[in-house]
């Protein structure tokens, strides 16, 4: 099939924080994609790229009330707003033949019990979450392929399950149960674009710290699809940092080897698993990768190590927050739900320095 | 007059902003200070360190609501608050012999007009207004030694005023009457604590950008004082930006020598002008100040340089806007106001890097 | 002319450096260019990506010596070389047809005295620098698409010539003739990729400083072709100072109206002197353009504020100093020398936040 | 004793890079200390003040070749120089009665193959070695005021062992002998002020990367040294990251707690552990230390989370690289070496923000 005529017509709801606008960036240098809608209650009337001046002489939209948005003649509708309003609003785009990628949490848990729990919200249409895929390509290409609504997954839970997923895909124990620990630092633009004090950059400039304990949000939806992979429960500790960058993220990740695992060559391991994916590099064996090499791109790094060759591996898993762990993955979504190349509009290369 | 065993009651409005922090900091460690109470109506009860973890050791004190707070008994209380809360507290602390010094801006501005012009509100006692002094003890020193009120100045008028007062402290024309350029730039910690979308991490980080255009209310400030200086109106243009950095004010000044005056040894000039001065540094001739050679410090460093030896003179001035441009400056105007050394606790030096 | 198919072949001299790898970026994603050699002596063998790791997956190319590289087989070769490289290598490119773009020093000044003067070192070929552009595209694109050498123009100059180009443009006097001021303002990147002590991190963050007192080799290149544009000798003031981020140029610009100007519309003269130019976009009245609304972008924002309606002009010009500063206008250059687009391959929008 | 007059002549041999600089900074304000001289063989005739312009009014020396410093007449010498120095100068300035603390390498590991191993020499002084007093006075206090000479520990390993000892400090098994991961964050200036690549502000600003794989100098003189405490071997994993922030460390670590001691209250054990450490603060239970907070200080913070109340304890170890991490302690040994208050001239409070 020739696609390269293909057009599909998006429309964003929200769209005023920092994934709304990487959407509209990567959205508008989609050579298939024509954005016809973006809404914002609070700033209907303004000129997206008066928000964004960086969007100007690119996206000459304007924001507009859910109302006067036609959404229902959209292909296909992102969610770039807060936890609880894609699950409302589902059903009727749906009905109109609008198809769904939720980049909050409404469709990321299985789970409605564990859901609720987090996000102190019963769910609202249990039927469409049945129905949803979880936004990971690498690790559920074909449900997105067929889905109505996807669940665009959390920025952490992607670094951490496509950092392990190699050692679940075998059928065979290359891991042993104990504790996986998984010591992740996010740039501040995680923290979203609503004015707060502890992410003022007189805060959070020349800083470092912790955060998120007791318990963070993304640490059952890491679970619930972590142990999906490896066919059993997963013991896994999640503790987030805050690290005085704008994007960027980058897991730390410490597994044990299965005492019957012990030969296994992991860089090989890692290597083939993602000889095909073209946003997922393993690094050479004895580096490390940074941050900054996918700033802009929807490429995620993954490096093994296994120090003294040893029974321990410690993996790092990087990417940009905002774009392979939010917008840009939904795009990567988008293009598999409508039978683009995966790679449309997603081949822009990192910005270095 | 022996002052090392004088004690200083001082009590703190507001005091939950970055100020308010620095004055902590300076007054935790000033050898002849008790702090003996600080307010916020909003955060009465939470333990000031566990605001400010830096103090954790150093300060025991709560905030308090100004009702329970006995700011009656203190010596000296510093409001570091929104501008019009000093002046409807004024009278009354005065009438219990209570000293005050602002750091906000009810007390700047002689001309009242211009202050409700600018801070749209009319001036509350314009009476306590004549009788205070305006705190650049460089300038001013005489008057803030016997001042009940001191109006602390603003950051950026006093990067301007002390970059420029050499020129206008001899009696004669040094400088012509063309309009003098202030291009100036702050760190982000000069727009204070409070959380605003602009000044978060991911807006301010890794980018640069001009300000307060078409005015500011500095502008006037620094005209006020600066015509007095001069004994004749002053044609300023004032033009502030916003610098990636959390401390740190750094104002490029730009003069033209009067004709008469091209003989004038510039550096010279600001030796002599400043030879006696413990918390102005004048540069050697050739170099350049930076902003983290003053880091913490209450220390405004100076350098005039004259390209070509012509007639055009570029002066750099630089403080940390939260010492010498506002707390710091405080405590020395404390220090006159009581007749201890003008330099106690204020000798730290700079942290660098 | 349907130019969708042709090819250019390009390669890069020197390239280890910041504008090496932003031309490598551009190139690798330029629909028209295939990129065929880099050179650098002391890292030939090791592959581009291993230095540069948001290369991987996007250009192969391994750094050869000069000897190695087969230039001559060029369309065209880029210079990201220290000045002194590209003039003496200039000829034999040319006798092989290869075309040139410099991005350092050597063709930009037509007086090889002031060359000589600032780069201490004689011209090498001043009959090749007079047939060379100046590579503005915006004030000479007719003789950029007809040279074989063009010199691409320093960061600064573009920030101040593309400033104040439509004060200039209209054969009449718009603004006096007393001094120019430009306040101008960095990212670090402008320093490149060499080690130094006053680049580290621990020594530019968090810090503001001047630099380049009492000369910059950038004024004598802003003057001449200032100078040229307005038919008259101008006089500047040239004051360039470091911020502590990575990508940005944000110029502040001080020009006097003359007095039969007064009645100027200059909003309306700048929007209509730019009004077809692709990269350059004039901000509406009132606002002020910041420099990462076009980090990573070709574009160059410019806003012409003018206080109280008076006589005086302030003017912000903002540009990423790696692209339309160095590489991108680099590309822009080869684009016009070739027949290309002229915006072929430099249709990013920029990285916000 | 009253120490109050007491007067320490200190030599600084070295003192070019940061620790030599903040040793500057805390020396000159120390209340006992003469400063009497500082070596640099480079920079021998430039004032400190001109290449530290923060010293500017506060220290007049001069560096001085060592053949010209007159530091047999020191009552201290520091060495801030590469690992290698101090050894080879050490019994020569302890025959001529003078005390030494030396911030490098060279008396930090008591296994001297497990020395030269790591630091590439042979180890110059073996019988002065085994005299000499690793400086962790937290850990160690007898031994240092008894000494000649004092190893200054590694910044790394002042978090991860002062973050663990409570845990060795009853006699009784509370951690279990599984492995114990140190996920460690340094600021940049941690790298030294040496020109180099890879801390160009540039290429660490708005990234985060870890390094050190496959081995890092500090893990064996962690593993020294925490073993010592434990009484047997322990096993640890260390992975050093970088942050881009100037000053500042984060130690999270991860450690399982014993079967037999599930039922301890580990923070009141640290309280108690830490009761009467004046550099030694343990965070209320549920909160985070973030590394702003010890900016500038010698303060070391220290928090005990136990997720879920289970067998996992998460520890998180922050404090100021330069001062605790460095100079600080170096000054803190010296106060204990020379019989002075542990705290004289280390009471500065951080500097927040």
């Amino acid at each position: 099939m020739n696609t390269a005529h293909k057009r599909i017509k998006a429309g964003i709801v929200g769209g005023t924080g920092y994934t709304g606008v990487e959407l509209l960036r990567l959205l508008a240098m989609h050579p298939n994609v024509d954005l016809v809608a973006i809404t914002s209650r609070t700033e209907a009337g303004m000129l997206v790229a008066t928000m964004f001046p960086n969007l100007r002489g690119h996206v000459d939209l304007a924001f507009q009330t859910p109302d006067d948005a036609s959404l229902h003649d959209c292909d296909v509708v992102f969610f770039a707003t807060p936890h609880g309003v894609a699950m409302n609003q589902a059903r009727e785009l749906l009905d109109h033949g609008v198809r769904i990628v939720d980049l909050a949490a409404d469709f990321r848990l299985q789970d409605t019990d564990v859901f609720q729990q987090w996000y102190k919200m019963p769910h609202a249409c249990p039927d469409i979450l049945q129905q949803s895929a979880y936004g990971v390509p690498e690790i559920n290409r074909k449900a997105i392929a067929k889905a109505q609504v996807v669940g665009n997954p959390g920025c952490y839970p992607t670094t951490v399950l496509l950092g392990l997923a190699p050692l679940y895909g075998l059928g065979k124990a290359l891991v042993d149960g104990s504790r996986i620990i998984a010591d992740c630092k996010s740039g501040v633009s995680g923290a979203g674009r609503t004015a707060s004090v502890g992410t003022l950059f007189a805060e959070a400039s020349d800083n470092f710290k912790a955060y998120g304990m007791p318990g963070h949000r993304h640490h059952p939806e890491i679970c619930e699809h972590l142990s999906s992979m490896a066919g059993r429960p997963v013991d896994l500790l999640f503790v987030p940092h805050l690290v005085p960058m704008i994007r960027g993220m980058f897991s730390t990740l410490y597994v044990r080897i299965h005492p019957d695992a012990l030969a296994t060559d992991f860089q090989a391991l890692y290597e083939t698993h993602y000889a095909d994916e073209p946003f997922v590099d393993v690094m050479p064996a004895g580096t490390i990768p940074e941050t900054r090499s996918v700033r802009g791109a929807n490429t995620l790094r993954v490096a093994v190590h296994r120090p003294g060759n040893g029974d321990q591996l410690v993996i790092f898993s990087v990417q940009d927050n905002l774009v392979k762990g939010a917008s840009g993955q939904a795009v990567q979504n988008m293009n598999l739900m409508f039978g683009l190349p995966e790679t449309a509009g997603l081949t822009h290369i990192a910005l270095l320095p």
